[in-house]
């Protein structure tokens, strides 16, 4: 079979409606996301089958976020429960120069609680042929990293095409290991890189440029020192405001460096996950398609998520494909 | 009297809040609309006596559509009652480049029902000095199309003017008549045609361009294969994307042609209806002020109707005359 | 396997908030429902593993449609598209002595369009150890009726239990066929009988009393006339007004006639749907518990289902459970 | 014609959703309503062709409230305008033991301008055949009594029936008449009395109790006090709690007394205006059935009014049939 | 100055709507609550002064917190702010048997990282004359523990009044204290006792029956073990179901057994909060009224509760004593 | 002390949901404004102390506007109470070229009855260091202004700062004052100018242009007549249509000219209270930064503003400082 496996932390997120803060009306709404889990339900969206491994609070709260996975018609089958609670993020959308506040409440989350010795990593992956993995994983306790280090080598042994996003980010990695370290010993174990500049800098410990040149240099050497490495991809974001936001995408496979247009994005309803929506779509386009095309295919992913209010990126494969076909006029679907 | 007599579908819209899809929310929201009812509806909301035909199921669904036009004023005496449900349809509104998508159930309407045996086109009319018609009607069933040529007949022996705004939609036109000469058919019954390039290619078997000089010839031959056409109004919309268009109009009356500005929407809420408003507002103008104010008017009219939720334009004389004279700025009205 | 199969149209339903009717509010909310289906979705939230078999549209409604019943984990994997749109029915919800109304748009919907040799009923009972169907279905069309009628047959060769629910709802059976004739059919494929004097009297022409002793009778009288049928189920329930029942059960299993006592239920949030509780509460009850728990699990399932709004039954085994065991004052789960 | 004439003031309702308060939320709700024009939209409902007469704001908040008023149907093309605010009232709905409390914002709006010159009572009673007033319209400004004084003479001088409903809410005439004095006078023009032994005892300054006897008597002296009253109606509520009352009806018609029977309302949606549909019903009852079949009318008029939100009776005449029918137990209609 | 004085967790409320379940909709509404704010919050309304400590999430939900106490004009200049979470519940509102489910994620909360060095107990008390604790806060950790031991020490050294609620929650005590020693130690500074058999039973590991004369005989017991304690009151439910209560209390104040009428609460509105609405009328009312007339305040106070969504009871002295005084059948407020 | 001391209106504010109209939906929001008290609300958010001065209703409206005020902790015990109603105004948000509509219910409103001698200015002004005033208030009625006057003057006996807006509203005016007259006797007690050409040429009945040399010209002759006045501070807004305006401010201090650049607000949510929050932000700037950063940061205020619904600015200092360093590209805070 060809199942994409995703692990990682499933998190409530609420958030007042609109542009509005908590302090402003008592009316809110929730939807479930976590970087992986968004990555796994796009594709899902896209027509792959996927399985999201995790450990989610066994109240009601846990059972109304495994019906929102089921719902994408992901494969919740080997999730494990715990007794503490979900994890919960507090959004408050910005607009303009207003930028979005997260506030989070996770660190004794039912996932801060898992250990290798709670997943099967067997039966999870039987009938894996890709596994997807982010820095935020890691980043997060002991366990966290030490369960997805074991799967990532099974994926490997197995021959699973892997997916690394090791976005690192400065708030979390408060268990006392290195993040640089931690993160490159999970990028031995991967084949697609998925990140930039910054990214390979952090792991590296070089100064590289953003232009395309040192964009280049840095993969390569990213590939020398890390030879399971076979391609390279970052995407672009241009700020003008919260509002209204460019990206585009580049990549060097080995043999070649290829760059999408820019994507101008004027009326940004939510940009959460827009991030996870690009992997989505780069994941299921190499694939389906040359990598040129899924490049530009993660990149039209990635613009349309910020379309829709929420983690999810809800586009599906066709829709996706009209925008990189530059159907970006908006016309009616009727 | 001088009341204007519309005649359609009147169809239920059920939408989601903003830009959300159904599989993100159970809260949605319905209005009414149907193009021809969109277009009395903004009349009556100038100030114009409106007088909708029509058949409503006979149902609380069919009494809330009743109220509705009554709501705006309209004169739903004629309207006659079916044990079919109410048209639907379900709106999904897009943003930036995410399209609107749509989904309909008429084929078995109320309205499909309709046959020239329900309509009194005697007393319908009695108090009429202009009929509007589209090419949405037509396109729906046999009877709807016998009974607006029916309507159309009487009007013309009573002198009304009619105006055509003969919108060809292709995903229509399931009973099997030819849709070119069905159209040309009812165009001889009309004379103010709502239309531009493509419409006329398709009645006329032609291949004009869209430049003016085109526009003008086009009109021209329009007018000499049916010559109880004596003006014809064009509107023309370009699109960035599904939250920024622009629109302008321009017109052939038979010895003069003119063109408005672009009008610039940044923002856009809604775009359902527009296409209706600028008819209305063209119709409402050529009943009030010359050729040229009359386009402007409904050019004015389609850009505010951008702003409204739901598929009718809700803007009185004053307001989009404001807009008419430039003032597009926004300022308040204390 | 252990598979539950249920097959039957899914109904989008559309209702204002609260006690509201569609002449107060735009704002309304949609679930999804279908007498077999709630069944199903109600067993699966038992526990129980269900496969649902329908024709659904291939719409983003459609789309809405199958991610609601993968949201409760129910097996989809057999249902077929229609192009057709799916149906809808608008319900207001009374309160007091103010009944309900509700209004159906079924009649040309994508389930209506069913065929035997749509459904792989081989696939599609492969798992299956029980089959539950309702007079609903076989109302609808002659293609729903064959449909089942084939499934129905098969189930039986494979020996798997099946359970009916012939409700008689004279609104339908618009097709042609003899309502009491067709039932009579079906019912020779069943074994256990869920339904009241009402259903009896209607199927053989009697016409027994609602007392405990014509029950017994007519319930033997039906075992004679319908060999396969081993147990029949009653649920009876008396109302104060729309929003104050009381609900109780009764059974002859061939041997042993049982009655519950009654459960009052003073403040109805939403009664649709609860008649499916009861028979979903039966079935899995019947598969788990001896027939007299087996029926008062239904009767506590019927009873918990007035109050949760929509069509489905969302309490899990161990609320149901609670009920049966006497506590119904509603003291807090902490 | 037959039309029915209301005259009374239109108010804003402004109310949080169910039983909030507004510190609760920000959120609110708004219906139009006033005692009067309640009476009218009823009695629309139930097939009545209404005009009501009234002062209304020139603003966007008076175009809403006449496009209210239209959507039931009503004639208001005698309506007039005024550069003051609409009324408004503020509502917190109670339950069980909370009552519900008012807030009023009317003694300087539109209606309050009133004046003899500004309604042409000629037209406005043209194809009138009923004047129905109130208590609380006198009660506001010398203008509204003055103009609904010259209002009532010209309709008894048509020969009109005049429905009197003598409500004296202390809370209003601050204008410095004598509440009796001018009831008596309005009551001179009046005939038919709907009211209780307060409004009586009020009325003529005696001290009757409640017993049926008394109100018999009572009924014989305000006819011979006033002998245009030709009929006495009268409510009687009983109230457990503001969740749950009991309402009856009496009436001496002259030569007859009647009682109807008790109809217990155990969970009420909404009080307000239940008084209004009693005498909206009544009404309607009186045009077209014999005295004491309009009483019952008007009571399960005024019984299902407590299930809907808002000042306003949605039922039509076929559902309060089936109530006075004994329909009370809320069965579904299909 | 005479300040109350109230100690305790502030946690974030979040719950679907009405009835509904998290499943149902993600449309949801927060609140602040927590047992002792919501007896603060309760006595401001009342017109006391209250002052409460606490220690409160440092993101933009602690500012929403702090804000929604200063909206009751609470004295919050001694909460101490934390970089941990502040503690939320989850809600599901159940109705007739359906009982209320809660979920917590409370244990690592900015509450949980009190210690008595965090309050400056001199300054908070500074102006007080009354403290109130219950059972909930030492039942968290263990500094929340010493916390409020120091804090009552000090209260009683400056003679000020405190009361006790020492409610025992099982699921609670996690931190290795056993309850019974803990809370005996507490209750050696209370003066004033709020609880019924249940907790003197517990406190000292007697039998006492629920009759008015073991209620007399256990609260001379616990007066005597316990001298500070100078009266008791005890709250006592009956539930027909979650939907319909009944509330009755009585106290013994060393010299007087006194006992309430029955209060009959039938339709429910959310009861979350009732027993310190009972705590904070009582509070009041024995700084206001005899010990008596300060139950039947306390016993009002708490059955007006129950028609409140969210935790905080929002009635004023002038409508609790509307109830005790009899006012039960819900007249309005004009 | 250094308190802020804002007197004014409280106005509810009533709105429908984004862009919709009353005529749209039933489903409103409300807040709570007034230009003086949104200085105030909108200074207590950067962290200062205010107290707001004013006359609001004894009722449940009251209640809660004083709870909103208590909210955002300003001071409300100086407010007094008073048998009339709150002023309304009702708000339609318009989008692009369609301008927002206000239609005001004030002119009876609770503050219209203020009189000096309701106001304790001696109390009132105790801690206070800075007063502020806007054209608004002594335009609604003769009490308001002698009672704004006769605060400012103690102000400046006590040796306050006093910040003037003094927007001229022509439909405000009605009580026969000359506006020129009364405005000009309040300046006379002020030290900040805050306003622009259009301003001074109303005072001074000149006619200087927008030009930065003829806005240096025009201060210099305003202080000039005006000796108080020791710095002018001018925000000038260019719009697009009313979904995006562009702002700067500029300011003559009496030696140096200033100007800021351009801020860009691309996507408006709510423009009401912009000028508010200008006006804020400068008045917190003046007590903490030099004048060149005290308008920067009432720019950056004011730009922010245009992002939160609603009357009020909800940054607190460190957002704006953040805009203020450029921080414009609205990336996220976690």
């Amino acid at each position: 079979m060809n199942q994409i496996i995703t692990f990682g932390e499933v998190l409530m997120r609420i958030s007042p409606r609109g542009n509005k803060k908590f302090i402003q009306s008592n009316a809110v709404e929730f939807y479930f996301g976590g970087t992986e889990v968004n990555v796994g339900i796009s594709i899902a969206n896209f027509g792959g089958k996927v399985k999201h491994i995790s450990c989610i609070s066994n109240d009601f709260i846990g059972d109304t976020a495994i019906s929102y996975l089921n719902k994408f018609d992901l494969d919740t089958s080997e999730i494990v429960r715990s007794s503490r609670p979900l994890g919960v993020y507090f959004l408050e959308v910005g607009a303009v120069m207003r930028p979005s506040s997260i506030s989070y409440n996770r660190s004794h989350s039912s996932f801060s609680e898992i250990e290798p010795s709670m997943v099967n990593w067997e039966t999870s992956l039987e009938n894996g042929n890709w596994f997807h993995w982010t820095g935020i994983t890691p980043a997060l306790c002991k366990g966290a990293q030490e369960t997805l280090l074991e799967g990532l080598k099974l994926a490997r042994k197995k021959g699973m095409q892997v997916s690394a996003d090791p976005t690192y980010r400065s708030g979390l990695w408060k268990y006392g290991e290195e993040p640089q370290k931690v993160l490159a010993e999970l990028i031995e174990y991967s084949t697609i890189f998925i990140g930039g500049i910054n990214e390979i800098n952090e792991l590296l410990g070089t100064e590289y440029s953003y232009s395309n040149d040192d964009f280049i240099d840095a993969s390569k050497e990213l590939m020398e020192k890390f030879p399971s490495i076979e391609k390279v991809f970052d995407k672009i974001r241009t700020a003008k405001n919260a509002s209204w936001h460019k990206i585009r995408a580049r990549m060097w496979n080995g043999t070649e460096f290829r760059e999408t247009r820019d994507l101008d994005i004027t009326h940004i309803v939510d940009r959460i996950g827009t991030g996870d929506a690009f992997a989505a779509g780069l994941i299921h386009g190499l694939q389906n398609f040359n990598d040129y095309k899924a490049m530009q295919f993660g990149s039209a992913a990635c613009a349309i998520k910020h379309t829709y209010q929420g983690d999810v990126n809800y586009a599906n494969e066709r829709e996706v494909i009209s925008i990189l076909e530059g159907n970006t006029s908006g016309r009616f679907n009727r």
